[in-house]
């Protein structure tokens, strides 16, 4: 048993029985109730939907029901821990999206972590839900999962970990490119990490205009001369690395403007050190940012971490709970691009009047954020097209 | 459109959105409240799991939780309609286990048919729940699936259109032969048809030691010559049929004490008036009773209908709430016979004071139920060495 299993302490309490309830919106405590809202009448209600499958949005629960699925297999920082482990943090999840959007939310986790199965199960259990959120699979089989799943069902399907961290990561760098007096199109970032995050972060980025952005793996600046590439990094080796850069991640950090840590793995002060002048760095990394704030401080002009306890946290419940409200609102058929960086935009919007180097995003609390988000993204569906 | 589709109808009135809501049991309003629900804190609780998989029982909500699963393809009696159409039944039955027995609930609709992707699905989802009904699911593909996740999950996997229904019949049938002085041994019964309830029923009357009986579906009295028998049919004529009966569900009745209807058929009053004196009627097709309880009445000396407006309601909800809290309480692996036979067994004693012709089963919204239902179906599991 792990150390820090002890039953008596307050987080282990709150778990008890879990942190979902599901409620019925009606009372059915008589005859005349249940045969309204069951048998006979339901059939009525089902009758009709069977002859026009739309009437289900309005007559279900399904348009305003997010599942949160995952396969345990890269949950928080402790990796491929299975589906009953995963189901706390799941079920965390469809809390926030309850708590901060009002949607229901329902956690399935899943007993195989095979791609196409997962795929498989997903599209056969898609009639029950308004919105797909996938949440900690590992890469990169969630890049093919996601991909597939966007073409097979006519809902929303959204990999959190890539999306949702990239849609807040650019809100804060195009605040911290404002604080220190920069334009999006010349920073030169430098990306460490080439999992979901990495990648969906990186591409988030080249789709906002920066200019030149070089990206690390464990083994170092990602290239297309490196043999040992997925197709996943292929793409990126191509689509980044303008300056031709080889060698290490500190190697890219030489006057980079931009520190994007989004692996475990931690950053000297000597590579820091190097970077170019009122540096920006966001340290993602939980709970050990790749470079303590208090360090990154000598060097840099903004600095965020993931962490609730230092100014500037890059939170993704920024960007999920309004970005599924405002696809529900538009009647969305899917995420776009575009509804992405809508939601961006909307995030940095929300703090434009306070703007400083320790407020380049609001706060998780903050009660302008989702109805911003879901208000720009609802608009941007609606704009491009994707809406029934 | 069918004309019974009236948006301004309290039926569709009440249906606007759906019958079901998720809440969170915690709040989360604050950093505090976040980092011990959500991260950091949760993170302890799944690294816990990870190590004593045991542990998801009392830490998340999935041991109180039953997926309601269907494919859409026997909705009440509107038949295959699908699974969308299918959800707002699944969302009502959702909201019974909630009203009923206090379990958290979720409807799951899935987009195949097929036997053995229905199979592989719900498997694959299974760490998400703490139990599974089966709902409105064709036969025979029924009892395939049913059978095979029995054997393939550690949790209770209940096909209630065949064991709710067989389980309120037999509660309801031995309070009638007591009512109509007659022992369940001595019974002569006749079943009119051999869909999931006809089986189901069949099955537990045998079991609770029921002399005789008689099957018949539209061609007639199943019997082992008959060449057209798929193999659960074969397995009904093995094991029914003591008297060597052939011919029409007509030839069956003549001088039987029980008629068992569960299919849609009508039976003429002629047939019903060659039962034997004081018969025993359940007519439980619905909303059109085989034989209307007014002429049943002339020939029967109690009478039962599937229909709320009748004395004598056959109704699933006396079994499915009580029978899966009891497995939930003992920790139960699955639901044996014994906890069946212990339902059945538990509901017909509700009404044991109050016994006579036109009470032989409680109301659905008798208090007493759910109670007896679950301490019985607790008892009898550990009885049955089937917990955890």
């Amino acid at each position: 048993m792990s150390p820090s299993f002890d039953p008596a302490s307050p987080t282990f309490k709150i778990h008890e029985g879990g942190k979902l309830s599901v409620s019925s919106t009606l009372p059915l405590t008589n005859r005349d109730a249940l045969s309204l809202a069951y048998t006979p009448g339901v059939a009525q209600v089902s009758a009709a939907i069977a002859q026009d499958e739309s009437l289900a949005s309005k007559y279900t629960w399904r348009a305003r029901l997010v599942a949160v699925i995952s396969d345990g297999s890269a949950v928080l920082g402790l990796g491929d821990i299975g589906p009953a482990a995963a189901l706390p943090v799941m079920e965390g999840k469809a809390a926030l999206f309850q708590q901060f959007a009002g949607l229901n939310s329902v956690p399935i986790v899943l007993s195989t972590k095979d791609t196409e199965e997962i795929i498989d199960t997903i599209v056969r259990i898609a009639p029950s839900f308004g919105g797909i959120n996938l949440e900690d699979i590992s890469a990169p089989r969630c890049f093919e999962i996601e991909r597939r799943l966007r073409e097979l069902l006519p809902i929303p399907v959204f990999h959190d970990d890539q999306h949702g961290t990239a849609i807040v990561v650019l809100a804060a760098l195009r605040n911290a490119a404002r604080v220190t007096g920069r334009s999006l199109r010349d920073l030169r970032v430098v990306v460490s990490g080439a999992g979901a995050a990495g990648v969906a972060c990186t591409n988030i980025l080249l789709a906002a205009g920066i200019g030149d952005i070089a990206v690390a793996d464990s083994r170092g600046i990602v290239t297309s001369d490196r043999p040992d590439l997925n197709p996943i990094k292929q793409e990126l080796a191509a689509a980044t690395n303008k300056g031709g850069l080889s060698g290490s991640l500190e190697d890219a950090l030489v006057g980079a403007d931009v520190f994007l840590g989004l692996s475990a793995g931690a950053v000297t002060e000597d590579a820091v050190a190097r970077m170019a002048p009122n540096a920006i760095i966001f340290a993602m990394a939980n709970p050990t940012p790749e470079v303590h704030p208090d360090v990154a401080h000598r060097y840099a002009a903004v600095v965020a971490t993931g962490r609730s306890d230092f100014p500037n946290q890059i939170n993704n419940v920024l960007a999920f709970p309004g970005i599924f409200a405002g696809a529900f609102e538009a009647g969305a058929r899917e995420i776009t691009e575009g509804m992405k960086l809508a939601a961006a935009e909307a995030i940095g919007s929300v703090v434009e009047e306070e703007l400083s180097a320790t407020c380049i995003v609001p706060t998780p609390f903050d009660r302008r954020v989702v109805p911003a988000v879901r208000s720009a993204v609802a608009a941007q569906a609606k704009a491009d097209g994707v809406c029934d």
